[in-house]
């Protein structure tokens, strides 16, 4: 049988179950599973499983130190590539819940979108795919290429265990490439696809200047305040025209190749949209860097939190003896975690020896060559799913652990983000269109399909 | 009958009542009267009304904008002086909750001291001196002097309207001095009497830099961050040396006297001590500034609280759009809240136009010479009461609104503290020893025995 009708029988086959699909992902993103607070993983993980296996994957939950790894394979096809698929089924934490229209964990449609926690980050995306596999099975039996569906309880911690994983089960994981559909779309709504990403390292830096917290009359002036350790110690780290001033920090950054650079230049941008979305008056400091080169070819420090002292309402003079400022650096190549908690660990013994460095998660960034010979089937299921040509991304600013693909696999890794610009992932009101969501399962029902043009 | 006789007899009176009156200050703050949250404020001044009108004193509650001020008096000593006794009903949040060893509004006796919110501040300094009236009619049927008792509902968030009732109340308040007992004696367990106060100007900075957070991954490098906004912003106001650098703050400051200068350098100083209470390793910056000097001639610039972004468990890699500092300026003669907020709404306006300033409570400063004629009758109260000299303090670090009586109606002001040093007040675990609370009833019927022995 012909692959173009087979695919087009697959695209009208997932068209028709458009309202369907919405009920069970809204099913799926329904149960919690936050990583960071230890709620419902095990619970999430033997739906997968059941899921899975009734898909007619060969499904295991494989144990790691903390969440497991679900992992379900299919290999029907000798002779056409294996493709991971992969994803994370764990979510960010919801607070602040306040800030919620709709309670995170009772999925609700509004104006189009499905808003819950994790339906865009990165539930949504990877039940995607797994609908575009049921299609091609539903309708042709068979699936076109090998398929090594591959989902981590631990993304949004860090990604702790994936690589020491990756490294045990090479044998589970032989494959061709890696594709994963996590993270949004353009904003101008284009759909893309991305070679890289930028790696991360998180820590936290604790001040405690005395036993408690003092009146500020009685003891202002005398005892050290601990935010104010804070906040001089975090004035040297990045000054106010947006240098990261961490000596060394920056010292093994491989500058951007030209392909690359070209690749950022041709890239379109609506500067006013994005303002206007986020309802930003001006971008961040230093002012004159272009736009794609802050996301791509920079590392950032940014202050996830700083929590000192009274929050409640109206006034109180306390004096604080204790503040903490959760922090995360993004990494480039070939920046590591190691070398960046090293540079920031001697930095703060110089500026702040009393304040406390507890470095946390980091991972290394990745990347793949845009000319691949994988990159033709991926960019055109972008094409075939979306209706349009994908803008090529040579680097995103977000962090997936690709790195165990491209750095330990040593195989290319793409990725095919299924989610809306403003699905407001890590925020309150996480959402996904329901047109996102459905030329997501179209997408991945043509990767599959394209992949299965090729021999290996 | 002689005054020295009679003080004894009220003496060996309160002596031989320690335990009962420790019951019923126990009972009287167990009621929550928290200014700042609306809680409890109207039924404690009931409570106050029903008190002094049983102790004989003429007793009314006055109406202000906010809390009421409760008022007693009593003026049957013709020729004899009369001294306002100021206390302030009102205290502090509790929170954080979780940091209390037994609930705040469950008054509890652990080693020798009575553990509650405002047991020391303020409740059971002006409860002791009521009792000290109580004890002089219940012995003598009379009081060496006259009183008036004016207890504010409003003092932990500013004083809003006490400076606007005693202008509008100056023939009920028609008096020769005040005394005030608030705050810790010396930290070596000495009584101190005081001669005035800091000011102090306490404002909010409210940083929002876009509409929503955002991941940190996907703009990291493009949105602005409210935290580091904030942290920039107060490393503009006050450097890692500890000079505040707001500009045009400190130009109205009158230095101190010699012999300010004199009594300051006569203060007994256990830094070890101070020190190792306070679970300090060093003092604050600047480092080489004499110890008395920090609290009594040099402003300071306390952040009370910063918070914004992620405060839970473990990490999130989110970057916030808004965060809030809320700070206190103490003041020294002659600045005024309204001198320093135009300075800091300048300074902001000038180095982060985006951030909000929002002044909030202000108080001036206050001074009290320390040669007037009223001081040996105040000090002398002090010995008698507590069996030692007391210290004298030209100036306290703390803020209470003496300045109504030395500056509006123009009386001489005295402060008497009655609290051990380590009370906690502001913080969790405020407490009152029982010796401490035992002493200021002692110290209040001396104090008004030695005013009757001056005739104006």
């Amino acid at each position: 049988m012909n692959d173009a009708v087979d695919l087009d029988r697959v695209l009208a086959h997932v068209d028709a179950r458009r309202d369907e699909y919405v009920t069970r992902v809204m099913e799926y993103v329904r149960h919690p599973s936050i990583s960071a607070q230890n709620i419902g993983i095990a619970e999430v993980g033997v739906i997968l499983l059941d899921m899975l296996g009734k898909l007619g994957l060969e499904a295991e939950s494989i144990p790691t130190a903390r969440h497991p790894m679900i992992l379900g394979r299919w290999h029907g096809k000798p002779g056409a590539p294996t493709v991971i698929l992969y994803g994370h089924y764990d979510v960010q934490p919801p607070e602040p819940l306040e800030l919620w229209h709709s309670p995170p964990f009772e999925p609700t449609i509004r104006d189009g979108r499905i808003y819950a926690r994790g339906i865009g980050d990165n539930k949504g995306q990877h039940f995607a795919q797994l609908m575009a596999i049921e299609a091609h099975l539903a309708v042709t039996g068979t699936l076109p290429c090998n398929v090594i569906v591959l989902l981590e309880g631990e993304e949004e911690i860090g990604s702790p265990h994936i690589a020491e994983f990756v490294r045990e089960h090479r044998d589970k994981l032989k494959a061709d490439l890696v594709v994963t559909a996590d993270g949004p779309l353009h904003i101008s709504g284009l759909p893309i696809v991305t070679f890289g990403v930028r790696g991360v390292a998180s820590f936290e830096l604790r001040a405690k200047t005395a036993s408690r917290d003092m009146h500020s009359g009685n003891y202002g002036g005398v005892a050290p305040n601990a935010i104010w350790s804070l906040v001089h110690l975090l004035g040297t780290m990045k000054n106010a025209a947006g240098e990261i001033t961490i000596e060394g920090l920056q010292d093994r950054i491989i500058p951007p190749t030209n392909a690359e650079r070209d690749a950022a230049a041709r890239l379109p941008l609506d500067l006013e949209g994005v303002m206007s979305d986020l309802g930003m008056t001006h971008l961040d400091a230093p002012a004159n860097r272009p736009f794609y080169d802050r996301l791509m070819f920079h590392p950032t420090l940014t202050i996830n939190g700083l929590h000192g002292g009274y929050g409640g309402a109206g006034s109180k003079t306390v004096l604080p003896a204790s503040a903490v400022a959760k922090c995360d650096i993004r990494l480039v190549e070939a920046m590591t975690p190691q070398d960046v908690f090293a540079c920031v660990a001697a930095h703060v013994a110089k500026h702040a020896p009393d304040v406390e460095f507890v470095p946390q998660g980091g991972m290394l960034p990745s990347k793949t060559a845009v000319d691949s010979p994988f990159a033709p089937a991926v960019i055109t299921a972008s094409r075939l799913g979306n209706g349009v040509d994908p803008l090529l991304f040579p680097l995103l600013g977000g962090s997936l652990p690709d790195y165990v693909f491209t750095k330990i696999l040593d195989l290319p890794a793409f990725g095919t983000p299924y989610a809306n610009a403003d699905e407001a992932n890590h925020a309150p009101n996480e959402n996904l269109s329901l047109d996102c969501f459905h030329k997501g399962i179209r997408t991945g029902a043509a990767l599959l399909s394209e992949l299965g043009k090729m021999r290996v």
